[in-house]
């Protein structure tokens, strides 16, 4: 059975940590799925709902894979010297390492991603590359792979890497089988972004 | 400003739940999200991650908007005489009341479809619509509105259902920029159902 770990953080977004997680946790008897943050208890998201987190960075169990949602409270995570040493100790020791949207800033400015190619969400595309100038931000990219670590574009993008990592982990027809039991429309072209059109263009107008 | 109750029982669905809410969260000033349950405390979810319940079936808020999400969980909530309760009594005075999935079997166990146009999950139809003989459930639908009820298909199609809610609440351009700002495909046609060829299908074989 694999652990995934399921970083949490004040102000995380809900879509880019529990798409992944409907697709990870679909897989049964072959993943338990643990959520960990910097202290237990709940944590809030940016839409208001409050996720338990049940562990440490101190007493998190051994990860085979390592989720890391964004949301508007990455900027503030990004000056967290906790949050940010976790990600250096656990990560490297990880099968996989995912981020959605601009959770790549977290692992950008932990130095993870140096030399390396990544990217993020679109419409606030350069203020999360700012995190780190030593990393190659694709800006045309649903969701890119570098070594072991997998960085996927805004929210949704997440949900379509989480399906094509399980496509690598165990193999397509597994990944298959959970897009058609979650009736989930799979958007299976990492290198084919509909959303690369809003680059930079910041919260459109209410 | 709107408020949505979103209803938590053990075992619910993670996506069913989080994907409309992020939808409706991105609405901020205009729409806020209170989460209930029959107790207050972390509500498990068949993935694992627990998710606060903030009110119970007593103290909830007077609600606008309500979402019933579904999952392995909804079979043993459709004998919760407390959680059916609670449904006759506030879904009425909704302006909408929303279920994603196996949701739509707890609305009709409570008797509010009763000679409403439903729809449920594709793989489960036939086990989810036995919760009421006195609906007419609908096969070929992403999602379907009947009065103040609107109801979707399994997990994905939730997503779909809640941005159309928010345009008939608010406008089409209020959803698309939701859409876009969460590089959500959204799928925008209620009844073009990709899934209905799994009709009773069952779990597909791991």
């Amino acid at each position: 059975m694999l652990t995934l770990g399921a970083l949490l953080y004040p102000d995380f977004e809900l879509l880019d940590f529990y798409g992944p997680l409907e697709m990870f946790g679909s897989l049964g008897e072959d993943l338990r799925i643990v959520t960990l943050a910097q202290q237990t208890g709940p944590i809030p998201s940016t839409q208001g709902p409050q996720t338990l987190a049940e562990y440490t960075f101190e007493n998190a169990p051994d990860l085979d894979l390592l989720l890391i949602p964004g949301g508007i409270g990455t900027f503030p995570a990004l000056e967290n010297s906790a949050l940010l040493d976790f990600l250096r100790r656990r990560a490297p020791k990880t099968r996989v390492t995912m981020s959605v949207c601009t959770g790549s800033a977290l692992l950008a400015r932990a130095g993870l991603l140096d030399g390396r190619r990544a990217t993020t969400n679109k419409m606030y595309f350069a203020m999360t590359a700012a995190a780190s100038d030593a990393v190659h931000w694709v800006e045309n990219a649903r969701w890119g792979v570098d070594g072991p670590f997998v960085t996927s574009s805004g929210v949704s993008a997440g949900t379509d890497m989480a399906l094509t990592v399980i496509a690598q982990l165990f193999d397509q027809e597994r990944a298959e089988q959970i897009a058609a039991m979650t009736e989930y429309q799979w958007h299976r072209d990492a290198d084919v972004d509909p959303f690369v059109s809003y680059l930079n263009q910041g919260p459109l107008p209410a």
